[in-house]
């Protein structure tokens, strides 16, 4: 079986590292031909919405899946007339329009906080008159870590916000008091089953994911709520692969509201891949097979630590037992995503020490 | 950094998978096209005795290792003089030599079964008066997988035993009767750091590591003094790189006795890729590197069980919680390793309830 993944990033990678020992070959296409996954894998390199890249991608190849949402539609069309490719497109037109995903969630009943669709300055005026400040403004489509996104704050904010983005349609978000950021990750494999792993709490620093601690802890009921709305999500889409739904606790009232999902693996899952039965990487895997779904019990308690923008001393982190590097082959440069470090102990006291001296190394 | 690798196969493959993610690349040299690892590093098709496929190997990689034991005394030779090669050749020289390896172990007080030099029919007359039947004739070099070696029960059977292994220079081995069969994996560094894992019980059939559980129950003292032996063995050989030592456990007073060793990872240490902190593929890595070596402890309890000749349906060993599956990308053919599958649970006895159903799937 040969799995073709859009994208030779990280997240590819990780796919075909977890994929191997499936017995799974791997073809990649990405733009660049210095791509992390081009180490290990067959690469093609071309453009996303080169058709003629994409037939010859997709020669041969049993079942294609994408390691980011933003893949143009004239890609998912090609694929889909030649093979079968999951997550299906539902998936992903919804995820990259951040105005269809707010819709989906209402359309669930899944609590998110209130927004407004702004087309125009009349519009933002209007929604911040509805919403109130502070409020977050953000394009619909293409942001990403942070990217294309503006926090209003005073009335004057309001002024040039829709501007600064350039005019392009966005939504108005309410920004509402966080008492911490929480994310699930969920699977559905092709004969409906789901899978969900113990939620994890996530912490971000200017838009992109610093760490994740996993299970998070104290959620009580917000487990089976947070996976009562992955499933609706799953269901509602006939979703197959992984899909990870981000979620805030409203500080007011301890509350889940609905941030965002991404119809991928996605990076506060990489914990998994030592820090559960089966990492996500894999039970994507097999969901897009049609293979049972892995396992998501947690092994111990795991906390993974990204590394941005710059490495540290290898030899460091590796002198931390219990310590479990993973570098994705990416030469550094300010903001880039290099790799993670993932810590696991049997208790959660052991683990916050060793996420502890993780951080002394990688610099808090 | 670039790791060279002689040979392509399965061990070569699960050497890559654990590299990737600490940032280091692969090469691979083996005479078949059709090698497992070729699938996801870079394969040099080539025999191990040809010069000039050796120093095109060689260029540009940082440092060289090697998956199984018999390799050509002139690879070594053309690799030594232009790269680091770890585990040091005297680990080879001595691991290729069923006589030597002995001598090793009598050198370092390590205990053995009774043995004794054959090089000649006479030599075996003489051999079995001394040390008695039942008994066992092994070649002194290319054995592996109970190839190479004839039991020998009764007087008849000695009359033709050293013609029947074509009058090459052999070993006679006392026949023990067995409590059990240990294994001890080991890692020393660059820097004379050690590190053992727990010992690990294994099952043969017909001459093929069928099924290891680790941690082996019940060692008591034997986990210290299988210790103390495997470090003998990579202190006096200033061994670099990860070793087994396979240990019999004498049916008659419960001690243990030394069988061989391989100076390389090793099929009864499959099970720490989930089954402890770090994988024996890792540890390797690690040590041939300069790196600090790795936590050996073990991830709760596992059990690991070879798939040869035949893989069975692939869904049926996914459907089980805690069973992971490792298949090597090769074709079938009788008494091949195809592939393996671990088991880990939070107690022996879930464990050994997860391996009766691997095992019932596999072909008890």
């Amino acid at each position: 079986m040969i799995v073709g993944v859009l994208g030779g990033g990280q997240l590819g990678r990780m796919l075909a590292l977890a994929g191997y020992p499936l017995g799974l070959r791997f073809r990649l296409l990405d733009p660049s031909a210095e791509s992390p996954a081009g180490h290990l894998a067959e690469l093609h390199v071309g453009a996303y919405d080169d058709p003629d890249a994409l037939v010859r991608f997709a020669d041969g190849l049993d079942v294609a899946t994408y390691e980011f949402e933003n893949v143009p539609g004239e890609a998912t069309r090609i694929l889909e007339s030649r093979l079968p490719v999951f997550p299906p497109s539902v998936g992903l037109t919804t995820a990259q329009d951040r105005l269809a995903e707010k819709r989906l969630f209402e359309r669930l009943a899944i609590p998110l906080p209130a927004y407004a669709a702004i087309d125009s300055q009349d519009d933002l005026q209007n929604g911040v008159r509805r919403i109130g400040l502070p409020a977050i403004l953000k394009t619909r489509r293409l942001g990403y870590d942070g990217k294309g996104q503006i926090v209003l704050s005073a009335p004057e904010d309001v002024t040039t916000a829709f501007e600064d983005l350039g005019g392009v349609p966005c939504v108005l978000e309410q920004r509402i008091a966080l008492r911490r950021e929480l994310s699930v990750l969920a699977a559905r494999g092709r004969d409906g089953a789901t899978a969900c792993y113990p939620l994890v709490q996530n912490t971000h620093r200017e838009g992109i994911l610093r760490v994740s601690v996993a299970p998070a802890a104290d959620v009580g009921a917000l487990q089976a709520e947070a996976e009562v709305y992955a499933r609706r999500l799953l269901d509602a889409l006939e979703y197959v692969g992984l899909l990870a739904l981000e979620l805030f606790v409203d500080d007011r009232d301890g509350s889940l509201l609905a941030n965002e999902i991404a119809p991928r693996v996605h990076n506060s899952g990489h914990w998994t891949i030592e820090g559960a039965e089966t990492s996500q990487f894999e039970n994507h895997l097999r969901a897009i097979l049609g293979l049972p779904l892995g396992s998501t019990a947690p092994r111990g308690y795991s906390a993974m630590v990204n590394l941005i923008g710059t490495v540290p001393a290898t030899e460091d982190i590796l002198a931390i037992p219990g310590a479990h590097l993973h570098l994705y082959g990416k030469s550094p440069r300010p903001g880039r995503k290099l790799g993670h470090v993932t810590v696991t102990a049997d208790s959660a006291r052991a683990r916050d020490e060793l996420l502890k001296k993780v951080l002394s190394i990688v610099g808090g």
